[in-house]
């Protein structure tokens, strides 16, 4: 079951190596061949209106983004650091209850063009839209959306500072 | 002294009725005519790579945006609520130390056109342009800028869910 121990090492990533994400209570609800289901509960992520921070819905949906491309280095053996660069921010509706950050997997030829970039040419782009879903009573709803850029840039020891 | 009064109303804003902004270790730099400045230590908002988390920055720039028109709704004594809308990121620098966001006061026919949006709409618009700006032996330069779009709502009591 590879996701199991990929949902393990990401948890790891997201709440002890990205302290915010343990603040924010953040945890992964889905991780499979359709994509990723970041959670997290309202109370550490309210506002001043009661309502879900904008900026930990960014965090959230930046980190639901940016875990696909590290998963897909990771699975093709790269060693490189992966970045988000511009990106834009929609919010459509406030958010009331715990939130859930969803981001689905893009082509599989983006992901390989992505990876070619990283062995190639030391950097690689992939664009990726995560969303802020809420679940009710007439079905999902988007609350927030971002699409952002994230690059992977290749690690090659030589280049690195001793 | 209006803006020691200021700074304590908002540091509690800012970090208990948005307890993320406490996660953060927020605090407020400054404030005064032209602007604010609020920081963060590198420690609480670092990521995988040992550089400052981009849903942290995104965070800290947000609520520097925020501050101001919020200021300006309460010297106005307008009961209203202010959102972020849409916005646009750019993240230029890693940031390997603690880190502050600057926002500007933007010129004053724009905020006076905000309140008056308030008062006779029931809204007010405000563009805002907060910066990372990291201290460098070179002088300050700048590590992401947002774009943020925020709206002032009027709190109506009669339309109000009893």
């Amino acid at each position: 079951m590879p996701h199991s121990d990929e949902c393990r090492w990401l948890t790891d990533t997201l709440t002890r190596q990205i302290p915010l994400g343990a603040a924010m209570g953040l945890a992964i609800a889905r991780l499979d061949e359709a994509g990723i289901e970041l959670t997290a509960p309202l109370a550490p992520n309210v506002n001043d209106k009661g309502t879900a921070f904008g900026g930990a819905m960014m965090s959230l949906m930046t980190l639901a983004g940016w875990s696909l491309p590290r998963l897909a280095l990771r699975r093709a053996g790269l060693a490189a650091e992966l970045v988000i660069g511009r990106c834009e921010v929609r919010f459509l509706a406030p958010v009331t209850q715990d939130f859930r950050a969803v981001c689905d997997w893009p082509a599989e030829d983006a992901v390989a063009e992505f990876l070619d970039g990283v062995r190639a040419r030391g950097k690689g782009r992939l664009a990726l839209a995560p969303e802020i879903v809420l679940a009710g009573p007439d079905g999902d709803a988007v609350a927030a959306r971002l699409e952002a850029r994230y690059a992977g840039l290749a690690m090659n020891p030589g280049d690195l500072p001793s």
